[in-house]
């Protein structure tokens, strides 16, 4: 009786742990950190679709940037295409910094950050993003990105 | 036996449910949707003080707008007063719509929605926003607050 109680204890205990169980913030915030490292190399070799594999592939994300939204993945591509490969666009180099990841809850987090684009022309559009991130089984993706430009 | 089995499977999942509970999104979208009500009227009223509350009085509060961050409450209080308050502005009459209001875990939340503003010399400058709401022991609050302007 006793070891059958001993064994209903562990055995909360051990559901208690699994239900509180979440990936540490330490490993999303690694992964998070590596989805943009991997746009920033990207954007930098003008692989806008590799960029792009940073976002949540579907109609449900968005995209504010300049008061517009671009919905969806698709919407959110062709924003790019028409801003950084339009005629006489380029996508320059582009860096990310004061990058501040921040788990919200075991699948979602929060990043603000900064933009610095250097075009061959000597101008350095730069501006700041708010990014929300969605944990999905094949890893973290951006379901919403809100940028804007410094005025 | 059986039965000390069977209060043992009751337990387990007592305690997997009680884990899993989280205060209904239905509650925190009602909450949040009145923080944002709440905040509309003291705009509209012209009580910037009232209006603030809706935001985490704390120096970790970010604001960015225009490519600008402003750090902590004050400094979005200022940014306020600057831009509404200051020479020669008005605050006009505020309208939050699309809201589209999104529960991540249990005591966070983004939202985004769009604002409209008209000023009594005709002119409407409108925009989009993105909000991280957080839920503290007084309430939700926002912790991270991005405007943008349309161009």
């Amino acid at each position: 009786m006793r070891q059958l109680i001993l064994v209903c204890i562990v055995l909360n205990y051990a559901t208690l742990l699994s239900g509180a169980a979440t990936p540490s913030s330490t490993e999303a915030h690694a992964a998070i950190e590596q989805v943009l490292k991997t746009q920033q190399e990207a954007w930098n070799r003008h692989d806008l679709q590799a960029f792009m594999a940073g976002y949540w592939n579907s109609p449900d994300l968005t995209f504010f940037a300049g008061g517009h939204v671009a919905s969806g993945w698709q919407g959110a591509l062709e924003r790019y295409r028409k801003t950084y490969q339009g005629e006489g666009k380029e996508m320059g180099k582009l860096d990310f910094y004061d990058l501040r990841i921040e788990p919200l809850g075991e699948d979602s987090a929060f990043v603000r950050g900064a933009w610095h684009l250097t075009l061959s022309d000597g101008k350095t559009p730069h501006g700041l993003f708010t990014l929300i991130f969605h944990r999905f089984p094949d890893g973290w993706k951006i379901i919403h990105d809100h940028t804007s430009v410094a005025e």
